[in-house]
């Protein structure tokens, strides 16, 4: 473990990020090419993917396949670019009126303010379809993949269906003003935030052809930092500077929701998100120095500003 | 042609879209199973999807799998049942408030109407998502047709997309009131319905293993039924009975929506349509009998009365 710590103090994190987030920005920018006169709803798409972003969910499908012994190849970038889209998607209809009705995003004005209601519901339809028709497409890129791309396929649509994000969205709308218990908390946020980080991940080990072992090493790393990440959001919504985080803070108090600081308190929430992170580690040993991406990944969730 | 049109006359169609009906519905079913205590979300898809509805995108990709010489088998009826829960979602969120805002469908409520307008929202987006995670099961059912169903998700997903049916809504929403040309009436019912039923029939011929000169003949015989298909809605909208439709009538009128009745009169509406099928027929007489349920399916396009 503290070999694994000092792995991620010596990895050159911020390196890495910009390549990888480089890399995956002219990726998505040519996935969605929309000319010099775009349509409408093609320009409401790249208003809400092209912000600025993390890149979390493509980043850690790349750091994952290389954990496994592959590469951050172009079929696995294609694939994180994917997910991409089906997280922009999911941002873009829950910030609706309708759903959590919020004005700023990524820096941004949402997708309905910039645009209107009907677009911002079919640029969020247009990108989750947009993500299998580029899925498929990476099959194109290398035929050897077609077993692990219809795989992949399965495990990215179950974790944002109606089983994973989807109920994830309904019962933090349900939950609302209910003052959730602390596994209803964290069963919502597996489903609303943590299937697709761990579809993300699981993606990246099935491209790069990671046997059982190494499936199961990498979905039990997903599973803690998926809920670590979750945990920090909730912290950073409490104590967060709105300018570097691109959209507005104090919102889970005003809405009268559930947080892990409101139900356990910042400090023992901070340490919550510090042992979920620890147990993350543990389980990736088994990758030895290839892990190191994933290593400091795992550190930057919970230390991030934003 | 002649030939063609008697074979029509002698095929049992109502039998045969009985028959097919029943395997689609039975499947649909088993594939969005929710239980005795359904999520929410889960209801309200199940409300859209098992209302009585013609069926008619994967009764066209099971009749298509056959002309071409293939079999309407599992795969096929399943990939079928992917396409019924695209056009289902699409449905559901055409019919939002922020769209067109209708309150009846298939005889039943629209889906916001019955639940609320989140639900729907997160129905249509669940129906979407699903689609794509049984169309990738598609390949545990038959591993021989992995590249056929790949090839099915990249036709599919095109059809559906921001080039396809949504750019089709975007034209439709902003053709209101503004009297559309025929030229642009035509792309845009091209793009909102053409594509996806071209895509059922398309899958089905690749699911098939049809030969290019099959594909071909399936992609023209698409295209012209897709357009049959509209013009008869169109002429529904303005003489057709709501009781039996399931669906108001006089909507388009109310809304100052270009049609082809309104553009071109009924009478030389009825005869567009006759022609587009004539085409259609031409264009798979090289199946022989074998296209005998895409005969009589042509016909019934123009022939029905919802």
């Amino acid at each position: 473990m503290n070999n694994l710590k000092n792995q991620a103090r010596s990895f050159d994190l911020a390196g890495y990020l910009k390549s990888h987030q480089d890399r995956i920005n002219k990726h998505l920018a040519a996935l969605l090419s929309c000319g010099p006169e775009p349509s409408r709803v093609c320009a409401a798409m790249c208003h809400s993917l092209m912000a600025p972003g993390k890149r979390l969910r493509p980043v850690l499908c790349m750091a994952a396949a290389e954990a496994a012994g592959g590469s951050a190849d172009k079929a696995v970038l294609q694939a994180g670019c994917a997910i991409e889209m089906i997280h922009t998607y999911s941002l873009i209809h829950d910030d609706l009126p309708a759903m959590d009705d919020d004005q700023l995003r990524r820096g941004r004005p949402t997708c309905h303010v910039a645009f209107d209601e009907a677009t911002a519901i079919l640029a969020g339809d247009a990108l989750l379809t947009l993500a299998f028709e580029i899925l498929a497409g990476c099959a194109k890129l290398d035929p050897e993949k077609a077993a692990g791309i219809l795989e992949s396929i399965d495990v990215i649509s179950k974790a944002a269906g109606y089983c994973g994000m989807i109920e994830g969205q309904m019962q933090d709308m349900a939950g609302e003003g209910q003052g959730l218990a602390l596994a209803d908390l964290k069963q919502m946020h597996e489903l609303k935030t943590g299937a697709l980080i761990r579809a993300s991940i699981e993606t990246g080990g099935l491209l790069a052809g990671a046997d059982e072992a190494g499936k199961q090493a990498l979905t039990t790393y997903a599973g803690h930092i998926g809920l670590a990440f979750q945990v920090t959001d909730d912290i950073l919504n409490v104590c967060g500077n709105p300018g570097r985080m691109g959209k507005a803070s104090g919102t889970d108090t005003a809405r009268a929701k559930s947080t892990y600081p409101s139900l356990m308190g910042i400090d023992a929430a901070r340490d919550y998100a510090a042992d979920l992170i620890s147990k993350a580690l543990q389980a990736i040993e088994i990758f030895g120095n290839k892990a190191a991406p994933l290593t400091a990944l795992a550190a930057y969730i919970v230390e991030r500003d934003k």
